[in-house]
Formats: structure tokens, C-alpha cells, sequence
């Protein structure tokens, strides 16, 4: 009934017939069996991220958004500053929000293009004693930039302050190492890199400093200290989680590792965005990043700047053949976006490069007649 | 594979096969057969509670008490007092809210068995000139009982004063007519008697009030002015939504409008209940409240002070035969809780009915052996 085009987004995304299978059910939300799935989907988080019994995972209900607001929210106290690295809508995102819920800091912005200067942000630390923690954004899905995890991490800690990270589009598929980054706090999502349905968001959280946090939050429903009391009192949510995401998280988590893992899953989408690249440039594209800063993630291209091109056409000519691409979202060009993350494989590809073909001689041949 | 059992809870509910049917597809959030679908089931809500263009319908992500910190965080300014109405743990938990969030409040409370007195309420009003709303619960389910809104909303109106409701369990079936009730907020939920899936929430907003509304809000995404900014202008969630919820909620209410509306779904609810309390009280369970302050949305049975019950056991074995019920949460009393709400029929409670006499007699014996 419904036509349901494959989805070159950064997510929601195309997710498996196994990971839909598992929607049309429904839990009760205090039942032993839901109380079991949300403890199988916490571990699987914390496996993914290679972290211990020294880090939480608290679930938020929610977008990513929510899971960063209650991440700033509840592991910075009021008093304390934060240095927020920007090169992209994500990271100002989380100066806004810290503009918001009222907590001190600072931006350190680079172009959309760039990466920060790990020798600028010492200094900045320096210069800043009041800053506690700085704030990262791991994939910049403005662009689709890869920010340097482990280079920020290290230089955090040498300066010995806490480290944010905002791991929304990567997490599940982006190499993320706990016990090497040593994090204080890390938001994942459920329906980007681990393929399950959007709702849902995570916050991995290091427990001795997550446990000092009673009274930080500025809100009730995102205190993430409340939520991990009552977790690891009796396993229970504090309000009515999103009971059909969460059973399509835990299908979605038990592909992963049968996929081979985060490690695996790059692989593949490392291979669809080599794919997308080399086929787009046939085609005339340019992307937006050079290779290497360019994240397997989701692809920016400058929007050709020639008459047959109209953005909103060329979406729905691309939809009509099944694939919804995405916006751009970049400030000093104009792009749109193409994602290469979800139950999509090089095969897809091939398939969506075959329609863009199309869909430019079709928008070329009405530019002349 | 999974064994799946009747949901006699507040929700999430037992769904129906039409709703369950509409989870397992992948949807572009941006893409324009979802913001029609948003516009449509934004539509649907207005309508449930006769809302007029005079109202917005404002979605928010994740269970409704992130519907509730919304509505009190973006309608109430920080300096306006709240008169927050208790008669159960959804009253207290709006006056929580106020203290996290740094709303003046004060709070009339009553025990969980009464409703407050409209004389007594109109004094307070008068005493207390820097209170710019009342805060009221609809359906208390932490007892199941209906708190007398359209008395409420009077008391108010003729007090000067505006109206914050808390519809979550209500929505769908208790009669709401935001013209005669003229509050300056609701909170509704996708998965009460909506009899959608959980995972997302509303808040009708009168607007002439919201579009005073700019800045707030305590936290940038539970912002209903953002929120709505962003819908009026290109019918777009500023923040990914829960795609999958939002197809479920929109088979439900086109399912709703089938039924009659809620008039007819109140009616069926209300045969629920009355089948639930006649049988209980022919197998001898007393419930907590007088039948004219029962809603028919879930009922709470004092506890049997004889030494067979237990409740987990109770719960258990009830469970085997395939029927969730609820934990009580009344301060006074020992319960438990039925729910007479979701795609379920009077046949369903004789089934269930028929269980709960099976288990008394097991449990009994178990006693004896």
C-alpha cells in the first residue's frame, strides 16, 4: 500500500526486514521480559563502546538532541564551564544548548571543513581554568566530517579536563574505544550507525563521575543521575520507554554482532561510500571534504551550479525512482546529502547511481525542450 | 516466537492488528509523505478534543512526562506562580517538575481518594495573586480516579486564571471539549486510549498564549514554541522524530474515527470496567474508589489482606495464562492494578476474569499444600 523508498539519510535510515519484524509487538513496559530486553540492550550499548563496568548506559526517550541536552544537563554542574569544539550545525547545536539550560562556555569554531588545532585547544585549556569539560562531535553530519576522537581525547586529557562527545551518527560503526578515550560522557542513537528505529537515544556515562551528579539537571525528564538510580535499583525505566524501538534496538544489536561488529560495519560502509564517491564523480559531483576528513557516514556535494540543477526537482525525480536523499545542511555551499549508513550495501549503490544517471539526462533533455 | 500477552496496564497497550501492521516500514523524516502524515495526525489530535485553529497541536518525543515538562516549561513564565492540584503520584510528580525546573508553585493537595473542593480552591485563588495557572490531573491513575475537569476549568476561569491538564491517560476517551474547557494547555498521550504505540506525546496550546511564549522554556528540546515555529513554517520536527510511532498513532486515530470517536470508545472502556468490577467483586476483590470517581481507564483493587495473595505470584501466574496486569502505586492502601483500556472488549475481561478465578484457586491451594 505504502511505496517505502530506501533511505540514503542520516537516519532515520533503512533498517532490516529482522529489525522490522520485530515492531508489530507489543510489551508491557514493567513486565520481567521488558525489564530482561532493556538490560540485554544496555550491555550490548556498553559492548559496542568497549566499555566496563566503569561506565553506565542510560537510555533516553527521545532524539539524539535529548540524549545531548540531558548529557550537558546532568554531567556539567551549574558552576562549571565547558569549551565546545565547533565545525559543523551539530556542535553549535550544543552551545545552544548549553546557552540554554544555563551553562557556562566557551566555542572554539573552525570552518566546516577543517578540523581543530590540537596545539590552539591546549592553549585555550590553558588560558581557561574554569573550563571542566570540552564537548566534541565525533561525525559532523553537517558535512560528514570525521572530527579526530582519539587526538581531542588525548589532548583533553593531557590538560586534564573531562571529555563530551556527541557520537550520535557514528556510534556502532566508528571505532570508539572507552577505556582508550576515557570519556566522562558519549551519546549514541538507536536508528543511526546500529540500525534500529529512531526514539531513542543513549548516554554512556563514567559511573564515579556520573555518581556525584544528584541535583545537576535542570530538568526532571532528562536527568540521567535519576534514571541510572532507578535502573540499577530494580531495572525499571523511570517513565514509559518506547517499548517497540527498544525490541527493534535489541534485534538490531544481535545483527551487529553477527555483522562481525563495529569493525565489520565500517568495513561495509566504508564500501558503499567508496562506491558513492567514485560513482558521483563519474557523474560530474564534487564532495563537499577532502577523502580523509571525510567520514563513511554521509557524503556532502556541492550542488552543480549549472541551470538543469534544481535541488527540490532532482529529490523528487530520485524519490520517484525509490531513493529519498537528504538536504544539505553546509553554510558556505550549497550541498545536498547522501547518506551511506543503514541495511544498505555497495549493491544499493550501484542502484542509486544508476537513477542519479537518469534522473541528470532526464533533467537535462526538459532544460533544453 | 515471543510469547505476547493481553496488556491490562495505563500503557503502553494491548494495540490493535491494523496498528501493529503500520510499524514495519522505514520512513524519511524529511521526506514530504511524512510531514503530510505529521500534518494529519497533528490534525487528529486538535480533533479528538474539538480544538479549533485557536489551538496548536505541539508533539513532543519520548513518554508523556516529557509532554508535561514541556507544557510547564514553555507556557509558564519563570516568574508566574502554579497552583498544582494532588490527589495522586501525577499531581506530585507536576509539582516536582515545577521545583527541577524553577517554576513558583504551590500545591493544593488532597488524599487519593477525594477530589478537591472547587470552594476551597477559589479561595486559594484569591489569597494568592502572583498564581498565573492551575495545574490539573485528569484521570489520576495512579488510583483511576477522574478528577471533575469541567468543574476545574470553571473554578479557574471564573478565578482569572489559566489551565494546564494533564490528559495523558484521558485523551481519546474522557470528553474533552477545549471550547468549553478553554485551557491554556493539555497533554495527551500516542499510547493510552489513543491506542497508539508509545514513545510520543502532545500538547494542545492555545495560541494567542504559546506565541508569548519565546524564550521560556528551560531546555532547547522540550521548546514548544521552537517546536511550533518550525511546524507552521515548513511542517517539519525540528529534532528527528519517532517515525514509526507516528505511522502507528496515525492508523489509530483513523481507527478511532471508526469506532465513533471517543464517545464510542468511552463507551466500550466504560462496559470494560463495569465487566471488570462486577466479576472482581463476585471473586471478592474490593476496589480503592466509589464508583462515580472511577474512570473506566484502569481500576486499583485493594490488596487481599489474606495469606494466599502476594502479588508477585499473583502477577506471575496471571502472566502464564497470558494477561499483564499492573503494580499498585496508592500511598494509603496495598493494590493493584487493572487496566480496562486499549484494543480490548468486555470478551477480553471475561477471559481474564475467568483466569483471575483459576489463580485464586491454585494459589489457594498451593496454600493449603
Amino acid at each position: 500500500m505504502h511505496d517505502e523508498p530506501i533511505l540514503l539519510t542520516p537516519g532515520p535510515l533503512t533498517t532490516s526486514a529482522r529489525v522490522k519484524q520485530t515492531l508489530p509487538q507489543d510489551w508491557g513496559s514493567r513486565d520481567p521480559a521488558f525489564v530482561a530486553l532493556t538490560g540485554r540492550v544496555l550491555d550490548g550499548v556498553r559492548e559496542v563502546a568497549g566499555a566496563g563496568a566503569d561506565y553506565a548506559a542510560v537510555p533516553v526517550q527521545g532524539s539524539g538532541t535529548f540524549a545531548v541536552e540531558a548529557m550537558l544537563g546532568t554531567l556539567v554542574a551549574p558552576d562549571v564551564g565547558v569549551l565546545v569544539l565547533v565545525n559543523g550545525a551539530y556542535g553549535q547545536r550544543i552551545a545552544e544548548i548549553c546557552r540554554r539550560i544555563g551553562r557556562h562556555h566557551q566555542v572554539y569554531e573552525v570552518a566546516e571543513t577543517e578540523v581543530h588545532d590540537m596545539a590552539e585547544l591546549t592553549r585555550r585549556l590553558e588560558d581557561a581554568p574554569e573550563i571542566g569539560f570540552v564537548a566534541a562531535v565525533h561525525c559532523e553530519t553537517t558535512s560528514g566530517l570525521l572530527n579526530p576522537l582519539a587526538e581531542i581525547a588525548r589532548t583533553v586529557r593531557e590538560a586534564g579536563r573531562e571529555l563530551l562527545v556527541d557520537s550520535m551518527s557514528g556510534f556502532g560503526a566508528l571505532p570508539i574505544d572507552a577505556s582508550e578515550l576515557a570519556f566522562a560522557g558519549l551519546t549514541a542513537s538507536a536508528n543511526k550507525c546500529l540500525q534500529g528505529v529512531p526514539g531513542l537515544g543513549f548516554v554512556l556515562c563514567r559511573r564515579e563521575l556520573l555518581d556525584r551528579c544528584a541535583g545537576h539537571a535542570h530538568s526532571l525528564v532528562l536527568d540521567l543521575y535519576l534514571q541510572e538510580q532507578a535502573l540499577a535499583g530494580d531495572g525499571q525505566w523511570r517513565f514509559t520507554p518506547p517499548v517497540q524501538v527498544m525490541a527493534a534496538l535489541d534485534a538490531a544489536l544481535a545483527e551487529l554482532a553477527e555483522e562481525g561488529g563495529p569493525s565489520a560495519r565500517l568495513a561495509r560502509y566504508t564500501e558503499n561510500c567508496d562506491t558513492l564517491l567514485a560513482g558521483m564523480t563519474q557523474l560530474g559531483f564534487v564532495s563537499a571534504l577532502p577523502r580523509d576528513r571525510q567520514a563513511p557516514v554521509i557524503v556532502s556535494f556541492l550542488e552543480p551550479q549549472e541551470g538543469w540543477f534544481e535541488f527540490s526537482r532532482f529529490y523528487d525525480a530520485l524519490r520517484q525512482r525509490g531513493y529519498a536523499i537528504y538536504a544539505g545542511k553546509m553554510r558556505q555551499h550549497g550541498t545536498f546529502r547522501v547518506g551511506t549508513i543503514g541495511a544498505i550495501t555497495p549493491e544499493t549503490m550501484h542502484g542509486f547511481l544508476e537513477a542519479v544517471g537518469a534522473v541528470i539526462t532526464e533533467m537535462k533533455q526538459k532544460l533544453i525542450a
